[in-house]
């Protein structure tokens, strides 16, 4: 084979971090690895036992650096590449995953006097337990009229940068005082690999609540006074663009992961974003779905405008020189799953095994026999809460229509039937905002199940296009590493050459799109009547199940 | 054993027919026997295989007979009597089951020429394919104003006298015009037994509309022509009091039963109705709920009112003298079956088997276990629609309230409650409409469930009796006989002396009492929306439901 130049991505998950070997040309992936982060998740004990309380869920630092000693090589042996051939490296991350550090880097947790303090590990982007903090930050920011809370959706996550660390403050005064920056996990490993601090666009805005500035001093002290400097001095560093080079590989990584001493480091980005390029969506009106247990939607769009519920817009947040928007549904893998194992008789899972196929696939072979509208139902997709395009975590699931004739494959559709719903209210928002959805491109796992995609496409009476990599993030890093090692000149390009997408692969099929938009009014009108205030049963449920429970 | 007055009590169920033997001084109940309809219910096909179309349900008359040639002979075999000691019999019945006769009580299905002919056959209380001229009856009687349709909660069922009855003239009309008497069940098994066809008062209210006389030949001819003659040709009858002689026992019923010829032979009965005084509820006030797969309510009250949603009131249809009133349940032992078969996860249906118990003990174990409101859900009871009080069977269930934390325990107790709810809003209606509910007394399989029970309590705010007999028709049936037979003057009587019922078994918790308090408000709110035409999406659902399975 001739040599030819390569790029390295490396995808950093939850549980594990993945590394593919992509050629520079095409994007073609020549091979790929897995590592496995040896602590997890901490969500119950520190690794010397000390326990956690509820919501709470850290990682180690040295888990990541373990991706890049073991996925990288592996990867590079597995394209049979030579390493040499390698010209950068890129890199994504969860978010917002935040990692408490000295000057040099160091995280707070290898310290010997914290090695004990939970609060100086890793806080992973499912840590929860900062809603308190997060309540008083959106409260405060309401009455303030502060102009940044509307590109939020009006609504700041206790998974971001501000809550975590107002939560650090409070609780850990110590470790607060004793750190430096309060770093993404996303910078943090750039910072391995390059030896340089270069704190990324998209984290900084879409979870550090930077537009063209913080939120102020004052805003700050208001919250409480000691975290009045809060952004200057833990936060504020110098942004780096996506796509940057943020520096070189040092020595020290370049012995870690094989690779060439000196090549492109790209600056850090976060995984669904990172799928945008890697799904070749970069213009405006693009937007890409990464379906897994809960649903990412990112769209770049030339314009600036508030769109209802929408996690974040953060100009250069996907693409430099675009702004780049974000969607979300709380829930939609994890509910067909808890279906599955919760609400499925012991028939279905016996017929399951027999013919050697999973419960979903056996639900998703009966439910796709019916005819649409057959099984009566209707449901909303708010297991988890809503967050767009409503923002309330105190929203629950409903079905209506049951009788003694349901069956589990009914429900299950109109589960399936709910998440669609739910995204087609997210993509009216954008159009009604003047930010239309020209073409939705699905990414991620459930892309799998063909009737799922059809009823996207009926319900959404669009086409949809399927991204072409199975390792979309990683991919997508990798051609953030080819633009900052010179190979493109911007993503645009990279996306252009290297990226991979399929359209119109699920077309909308007249009869059934006639049938969807009156069940869809149904959905709609229940989605208001209990998500817009006409009756807050479900945050009275809530409440009452919380004092049941004996909590707050 | 000295010897005692005895009688017997028959109750004839959807799949069999149940004798008991009783002491005429106490109630006690000496032996029973149970014998199955060797026909069973005929929803498929005629016994000579030709097939019936969906909906409808037809039983063979000789199928009760052989209940009296064999239950109880067996009856009596079991309670160690002697036949000499029995001085009356009595029966109650399944209704509105009819049965089309000659006018000696000849059933059509038994001459050669109508054999093979649906419409010659029994037609069920749960044949349903009469909906299309119920629908005609209810629309015609509602635009003439009738002033009966009030008595029936506005609402005459499908499976009452006049539907049926109209069905079998425009579907069979030869059978129609050979048929000298359309006769309920409960009066034609007396006819067997005393060679007299007495009318009696209970179904001739509650089924064939007759107040103070019937639907008027005017009102007939305007549904069909041919149906003018209906009440005069077909119908009308004098009407037997509940308690009263229907005739004596044959030579021939007394050889079928070895039973005395010439004992006394109740007027015809209901299953639901003659459970009251077996649950010595016959003064105003006291309700009976009857509680299994569906629940039915019935109560005596002094005054008419025209209380919402009542399946009918019936002067004399429980206890001579006073005003019989009735509600129901469409689902509620059925709704907890259907969960429990199609709702419920493999895991509790091995630890059920590992433990020997039903599913139902070990659900509701798990849910005994929770304090209220600790599932954070809301139902609605409407699987089989709505009798009382919307009178809607178009409506359909409803859960709110899930998320991923839910388990089927959460939904089991969910459902549970939703009954005790929707009898609430029964017995707040009676109380409304100015007819107090004093005092409510259980009797049906459900009784069993003590966590029902408490539950019921709770949310109704009241203490419940529990019926003392665990065959409480046959029990009312037997006490019906001793009135016919002189042994006591009326009903009052006998029930104070043979009837049984344990009063406050269940008490309401004050504590829970004001939890679901708040529950309770907001299951009215749903209750309202989703039932009085705020939201009718449960009809638009089963509408496109239908259309979707290519139905009218």
């Amino acid at each position: 084979m001739a040599s030819e130049p390569l790029v390295v991505g490396v995808d950093f998950g939850t549980l594990s971090g993945r590394a593919v070997v992509v050629r520079v040309r095409d994007g073609a992936e020549l091979g790929t690895a897995v590592h496995e982060y040896r602590h997890g998740v901490l969500d119950r004990a520190l690794p010397d036992g000390r326990p956690l309380p509820p919501d709470w869920a850290l990682q180690v630092p040295q888990d990541y650096v373990d991706v890049l000693k073991n996925a990288v090589p592996a990867a590079v042996a597995a394209a049979g590449a030579d390493p040499a051939d390698v010209i950068g490296i890129g890199t994504d991350f969860t978010a917002c995953t935040m990692v408490p550090v000295k000057a040099d880097g160091t995280p707070l947790n290898e310290l010997p006097e914290f090695a004990g303090e939970p609060h100086a590990y890793v806080k992973l982007w499912k840590h929860h337990a900062a809603q308190g903090q997060a309540d008083r930050i959106n409260a405060l920011a309401e009455r303030r009229g502060e102009s940044w809370l509307p590109r939020y959706g009006g609504l700041i996550s206790s998974e971001w940068e501000f809550a975590k660390g107002l939560q650090l403050l409070e609780e850990a005064p110590a470790v607060y005082a004793a750190m430096d920056h309060w770093v993404e996990a996303a910078d943090w490993i750039v910072w391995q690999l390059s030896g340089t601090y270069s704190r990324n666009a998209c984290t900084a805005g879409y979870k550090g609540i930077y537009q063209d500035g913080y939120p102020s001093p004052e805003f700050l002290k208001e919250l409480n006074p000691d975290f009045a400097g809060f952004v200057a001095d833990k936060l504020d560093h110098p942004l780096g663009r996506l796509g940057d080079k943020a520096g070189t590989l040092t020595a020290e990584a370049a012995a870690w992961t094989g690779l060439p001493e000196g090549i492109a480091v790209a600056v850090g980005n976060v995984d669904a974003h990172v799928t945008a390029p890697a799904a070749r969506a970069v213009e405006p009106g693009q937007m890409v779905a990464i379906m897994g247990t809960s649903t990412c939607h990112v769209m770049n769009g030339d314009v600036l405008r508030e769109v209802p519920g929408m996690c974040g817009v953060v100009e250069g947040g996907i693409v430099p020189g675009l702004w780049g928007y974000e969607s979300g549904q709380s829930g939609v893998g994890d509910i067909f799953a808890w279906f599955v194992d919760h609400g499925v008789p012991p028939e279905y899972h016996e017929r399951a095994r027999e013919r050697g196929i999973s419960v979903h696939e056996l639900l998703t072979e009966l439910a796709a026999e019916q005819r649409i509208g057959e099984h009566g139902l209707i449901a909303l997709d708010w297991h988890s809460g809503n967050r767009s395009v409503l923002v309330d975590h105190e929203l629950s699931g409903l079905v209506i229509g049951q009788t003694l004739a349901t069956r589990a494959e009914d429900t299950y559709r109109a589960l399936l039937e709910a998440t669609a719903y739910g995204t087609r209210v997210i993509i009216d928002s954008y159009t009604d905002a003047g930010v239309p959805v020209t073409e939705l491109v699905i990414a991620g796992g459930l892309v799998k199940n063909a009737l799922l995609m059809q009823i996207y496409a009926d319900v959404l009476d669009m086409p949809l296009s399927v991204i072409g990599s199975e390792q979309g993030p990683a991919l997508g890093s990798a051609m953030h590493a080819a633009v900052a090692a010179g190979a493109y000149p911007d993503i645009r390009a990279a996306a252009g050459a290297m990226g991979s997408v399929e359209r119109g692969v699920y077309q909308p099929i007249p009869g059934n799109v006639e049938v969807y938009e009156r069940l869809f009014v149904e959905y709609q009108e229940l989605h208001d009547h209990f998500g817009r205030g006409a009756n807050e049963v479900m945050h009275r449920l809530k409440a009452l199940r919380r004092a049941a429970k004996g909590e707050k």
